[in-house]
């Protein structure tokens, strides 16, 4: 998002390199507030239940009509963990407790840093939200692979499903180009 | 930071409830724009040469004088690895290696995400920065324990100097209050 107007004083922002800076800002031209945009974060999991997963079926744009992984923007005062349970509780509403940290993709071109953990349903209520229009869980043989929301999510499953065979999911790091 | 006037048009801000949204947002009183508030990525490293890792003394505030490993926000455009490694450029004139990730700490009263990297000097070449009035290798037992910058850096420090003992570096997730 661009910042044209000051967020303090509501005055015009110049771009420009502050004293003991490398990076461009938005300054303000009046007070001279300087501006810093940074990537977010994005939390989710792959909520397990025995052998199946849970995926959602977005009822909202991007994407929507496809399924995905519970997963959302992280808010000020929460925790990763706590913002993958929230977001998993907002998108399916399952109640989820998370087993360990899984997967960080950095996808550098919209300054996300998506983590992923692996979480275990806490049991089988879970169903249609405001933003899933289905809810579901899924066999590995099931997975609707043609049908998965995002590059991300669909690496985030591949490397689950690979990993399933060994039973090791080493926490790991990975670009999304 | 307060978002007290629009980014996009320089109008004053309500704080309100978005429709759909379940936390209050700064909502532009003209244009409708929403702005959205999320926690940072701190990203940094344990610098290691041998038995001994590299600590910056801070030349700038907060803790200006107190020491430190390098590390700073995450900026656009940026992965967590290429974050941290400059980072430890821009605060030791150093350059590392990334060896694996280490810790992340959840700081949510302040809206931060600490994520710590073991990493290797690539040489010897290292110094006095903008930012670090002095940059040194310390062996374990001449850490200035009571000098350290920050409680996050402390904890790392103890941790990475307790999982040495046993040559095993697990990630794993900590809450700092």
């Amino acid at each position: 998002m661009d910042i044209k107007f000051c967020t303090a004083c509501g005055s015009p922002t110049q771009q420009k390199i502050p004293c003991d800076d490398d990076h461009v800002r938005s300054v303000c031209t009046n007070c001279g507030q300087i501006h810093y945009s940074n990537p977010k974060m994005v939390v989710g999991c792959i909520p397990e239940l025995g052998d199946q997963v849970l995926l959602c079926k977005r009822d909202i744009e991007p994407q929507k009509g496809k399924w995905t992984l519970p997963a959302g923007y992280l808010e000020n005062r929460e925790s990763v963990q706590d913002g993958a349970i929230r977001e998993t509780f907002e998108e399916t509403m399952a109640k989820v407790h998370i087993i360990e940290p899984y997967r960080l993709f950095n996808i550098v071109f919209v300054d996300q840093i998506y983590f992923m953990f692996r979480a275990s349903l806490l049991s089988d209520k879970f169903g249609p939200t405001n933003e899933s229009i289905d809810v579901r869980l899924f066999d590995e043989k099931d997975i609707p692979w043609d049908d998965i929301a995002f590059k991300v999510i669909k690496q985030t499953l591949e490397h689950y499903f690979h990993d399933r065979k060994t039973k090791m999911f080493p926490f790991k790091i990975f670009d999304l180009h």
